[in-house]
């Protein structure tokens, strides 16, 4: 019994998200709008801010240690890409934010780090925030992190919480590779490699949940157990969040490729196209998953009942073949002083053929009714 | 049985909304349209009246005892906040939508504290009702209170019902310090203050329920009894009060947002639009928590009857073994003449031998069958 | 068990409308479309007509009838308020529908008393159809009755079905205060106020279905017995029912709202707004009763099915104690010639000693695993 | 056993659309588009053309036997109504198309009698196909028969499938009554009255499933045996099927309505307003019955089982009371020597009084925990 | 035990999709947009390219051999038809991608088989991606294969997965005999042509879910056994997966038919609009299995456990019986010097008498109750 809880426990509390953590408040009750805090989880190194600035004729990289020149160091003429790994110090942040001249609400949800997925216009810039997730360990551990990106005039900027490190590096090095091929990776072609690369580890995502509800799949058929509606039920609970977190991405996306404010080209326009199909086709498998969970709810508590009754059953059989054989012996246990068979030569094998063929009879009538 | 009852009743019963609260009728059947009836709990206490005057040079706090002069009151070069607690008067509150031209429809809203949240545009002002939500005592029970808000051309009115005392002390003290910086707290601003700190009340709640839900879950695994069911049905009854409450406020908002009277100014609209989603982010997790719940209740019933299930079934085996040694005693208990076990020395050890045998055969079969 | 099905079938019988009488067919099959069929209950009263005709200098009440005048007893310059009630007489009311100059497939409508609720436009007049429901005797039956409006120039017509009696006395009443006012009671604020008393009735009926879902909440808890789930299963089927004549009335208001014919004053329109509100609230409400009962048959199949099991439980902890302790006794009822323990001088009491001894380590058992 | 299964295979297989002759494909895979199949049913004889032709001055009736001349038989000036029974004849049904210059796929269409209803709109004509209702037999067994309508600019074309005979002797019976009033019996006003008697069909339909929903509930209540809930089953599947019929003819009916060709008069459109009416009508009460059928089965898979259980827990009650008397039967069967009560004169009254002593004991607890 | 499961292994593992088959990720996780990765099952055959180029006085069947030259190939004043079979040439498919100058998001759809179906409209082409199913060996397992579809200005281009061989043997043939009619097979009317075959593989694969459904239906009433809850659960998950695909297909044909680049003639038009009614039809189908499928479970249920709670009553009835009995014979076992019945001469028949007696009363109370 105490080991039952011990497992049912375990799966249910480590290798999923934490409640508490997902629908935190937005800020302290009573803080008043506006202020600064961050409210994702403390890490201790400081923010790292990276700036690139390309065009088709060079691609230098930067670490900006003093944020209260950003502005002085962004280049107008080329594309620059200031990238910020890390949330924790909120003055830097403002700072920053103040430099790229942020409305203060931008400000308060980049560090607000439970953000619906959603695309706003500014009068300067747009400000997307989406989340991406990050598989830890062997136990594949789903790792949530919000990423903001300002797409700017000239600009992107993209702030990491940096829990699980860079996310970009693929992109940094591609861009290095490319930044001198005319009209290839502009600003908007930039903004769609970003937001592909955090659609893409939703794959990755997705395919844990499809082994898990496979490997669930199996262990329902061959071998149910009294953990396996708790393993659906986490499953299942984690698929809700994850379809709360990209459900609004959608619409977020939506939004980008209406392209109200003309940022994106006519020729990337396809691409952010592609996002949308990729997000459907997430949240698609996603529902599909679900609601083969709900079908197997069915059938476990079918299966694991039937198997227990079945056992009741058997056990049940033997005890009602052997009352009317006792029967018959509690008979000739009787002490009545006229009994013919007692007296008889062959009465006790008589008396024990009978008990046999009483067993033997109703054992017949239960395989013929197909009880046995 | 009968501890039971108390608990499940204490339940039900203490630290929800009562269901005939929630729902009452607008007003005694028959009642004229127009009339105005206050149908929120009765309190002792007279209704409170401030007023709050300020542009950039000044801000004064006045308390008004005589409403009949609040429109002399009223300075149309600044701005006024005027803020009734307590509904109970009804005379007062009428003499109140007098003065500030509000249509009778209005003044009978506000008195009737079962509104759905709405915003209606009329000529002159806007009128917006919604609910807010207060924890009290220990048991953190929540309680509903309703907040009208008038927005004129120069004031702005709220009428709350005053059940748990003043809930904007803090928008108070904020427009004090920051009532002479140019073009901070204006009235649109203010009106962001008032509803944000409402929403504000929303995720308290959310953290509320969350709590719960968890607690609920944990206790579904380590020890489910006869009241876990019930807490899943009493915290979903609740999640459907508060859905319905919240729900219709997200329209209110859009409208708000979409701004047909040119109340609100473009530099304030993103502060609505932030409104927006954070009322989509409670109605989310709302729905993510009702969905955990109807989950939770296949959970329970599997469990709960499983755990029965398993002990009738070891009461079963146990019959089971002992039906047929006691069939083998009864043989030997039969009292036919001629029955050579009964003459043998060793009968007696046999007998029992043969029983030991056959009770630590079924035993075996049934280890092997997993039954045990 | 006869008792049990006669209490049964009460509940479902008596207190709910009807499926057969909610359901009929639109007319007789086959007969022909505007053929004039009264649909509803056979009443033997006559219809009774009434004339009211007021201006800001008059209000006279007149009976009418003779029918075939109804045309030259309006009066062009006031407000005329034909109501009839009762359409048992079918020509009478086709009379009165070539009067009014009706469209044969109003007169029609009016006469077939299943209608869903709607507003459509014509010509020259509004016609407008919903339901009311009567509360009958001490169980609060529901009683439905159609009521049909024709919003003319300068004249409205109410058709009552007349199931019970006269439902706008307070109006009547209230016209006769205050027709005198100037633009008081103009032709769209009449309709308002008949609507109005409409939609009061159902605050009534939400009452009643509230005050069920309580007994049937508090009985859940206290004392679930068969009759229970009945209770609720007849409650969800009136839900159904109300819901499905209530829900149409929403867009019927809405299209009078729209107000394309011109019919309301912008004075006026604001009540219709709060009409629509009430109806959004009843069906709001109702939806949420109907989601608690879904959950309440959980609860009810559950906790019924529970305390049976209990029971089985205890049956068989008593059983599985006798048992091995009868198997004893069974042993030492053998008759083998060489027992040691039959000539112990304390044999017997150490037998029963013996059987004691196993029926409390049972007992003892039973309890350390928390079966007892 | 045999007999269950006889009887629940008689519920499901007769009065019930056959599920593979609802779904057949549209026509043999691979086959062309283009290619003229009838897929209904083989009926022997063949198909009757039945010509109408009428003005205000005459009605004639022809009955055409060579449809190669039909063009020719129409009369420019007067109302023509071709009525087609039968569809048996893929080459005359072909002809007839050709003749009337209709699209090759609505000629395929209407030899497809899987159609979904729908309206199309050609340069020439309307096309409207849609299913009406027989009742069949004492059984009142369902059939249904697939309508096409052909609306041209002054003829009228149907096809029905005629697997039920003529299904328009009263319209043709009211054609010739009317046909000399000026502006009666228009085209589209002939074209309502077709629809309208299919509908009315629906209606039948309905009281049919009304009248089996409540046999079933009654049954529930009074008699619940394992047949009930296949009838629920059978009743709830061929409510599915006929919603899947019905629902796409409401927006068919929209799609006359916004008459985009012009073909229905301003007097005649309150008719079709009429139609849609009628159309919702059948939807939401079907929507009804479904809720209530999906009711039914909790209420009836809880009434089966606490049948079946309270049978088991009165034999357990039984057993159980049995049981310890027979233990003590057993102690004083014990062969001690030295057992002092076997020796008492009232040794037996007194064991046969503790026996009943215990009896009486264990069902007066019974009755005390209300199990009995 | 151990042939169920193999069975149940069986039906869930052989004739159905592989879930990790279907929901692949679109490509490697970090694969940078714009790679041309194959995603489909490797095939060891080349890709084989045929063109058809044809107007009404001509009818080429080409073989390409060399891409490259593929745009000099086709000839701009016919209709050209590049069909090519087989995508695991990654190099090859991208080369006519080159020739056919697609955009690269669009060569790297066709080559990503997991496409959800869309049309996308480029300012030289449409690109439409569906997915078609062949039904294979005598299990008529179904196999989905991605079709790709280039509808350019004087081109259309089909790109087959190629899994079982050529699909549109009888579309080329049909080509061949009427090429020379004017008019006839224009290019949006073999574009439809193309779809056309593709929906009705849809309805083969409908065909063989509803005979699926049926059996299992079948096997529900005659003979449930463990194995049909499996197969119910098995072919709704098949269900899932097929809708899955097929819906989005839905929109793709909307978007054709709302034809905002003028490409479809209005005369072929109604064929466009024929394609879409038969997608509604097959959607209709299987949401109309899904629900019976749904239901079936409850049945399943229901019924499976009530046949074992029969037996369960049978063995516990048979039980009571004898128990009584027992105790009797217990009674006249016991061994009180004084018990007049054991000396009497009639005692023994008179014992027998008495249990007989018990047990045919016990009977006939069972029988009354109905419970034998």
């Amino acid at each position: 019994m105490l080991t039952l809880n011990m497992r049912t426990k375990n799966i249910i509390k480590k290798p999923y998200i934490k409640l508490r953590k997902l629908f935190r408040k937005k800020k302290p009750t009573g803080a008043l709008p506006g202020s600064l805090i961050y409210t994702g989880e403390k890490t201790t190194g400081e923010p790292v801010i990276n700036l690139i600035k390309y065009d088709t004729t060079s691609c230098d990289q930067i670490k900006i240690t003093e944020p209260e020149n950003l502005r002085d160091v962004l280049d107008k003429n080329k594309i620059n890409w200031i990238d910020i790994e890390g949330l924790n110090n909120v003055n830097l942040i403002g700072e920053i934010g103040k430099q790229l001249e942020l409305h203060p609400l931008v400000t308060e949800d980049i560090l607000n780090v439970e953000q619906r997925a959603k695309t706003e216009d500014y009068e300067n810039y747009t400000y997307i925030v989406l989340r991406m997730f990050h598989l830890k360990g062997e136990n594949k551990e789903i790792i949530p992190e919000q990423l903001s990106i300002i797409l700017g005039k000239n600009f992107i900027a993209t702030f990491q919480e940096g829990i699980e490190g860079d996310s970009f590096q693929k992109i940094r090095a591609r861009l290095r590779e490319n930044y001198s091929v005319e009209g290839k990776i502009t600003l908007d072609y930039l903004l769609y490699l970003l937001i592909d690369s955090v659609i893409d580890s939703y794959f990755d995502v997705l395919e844990i949940l499809g082994e898990r509800t496979e490997s669930i799949e199996e262990e329902l058929v061959n071998n149910p157990d009294k953990n396996t509606l708790t393993s659906i039920y986490t499953l299942k609970r984690e698929m809700l969040f994850l379809r709360k977190t990209i459900w609004p991405l959608r619409e977020a996306i939506v939004h980008l490729e209406r392209n109200t404010k003309g940022l994106i080209s006519a020729h990337t326009l396809p691409y952010y196209r592609d996002l949308y199909d990729h997000t459907i086709n997430v949240l698609d498998t996603m529902e599909t998953y679900r609601e083969m969970l709900t079908s197997m709810i069915d059938i476990y508590l079918s299966s694991f009942s039937n198997k227990l009754n079945e056992t009741m059953k058997y056990l049940a059989l033997i005890s009602t073949i052997f009352i009317p054989m006792t029967f018959i012996a509690s008979i000739y246990g009787m002490n009545f002083q006229y009994m013919p068979e007692l007296e008889w030569l062959l009465g006790y094998p008589f008396a024990l053929g009978l008990m046999f063929l009483v067993g033997i009879t109703f054992l017949i009538i239960f395989k013929k009714k197909k009880w046995v």
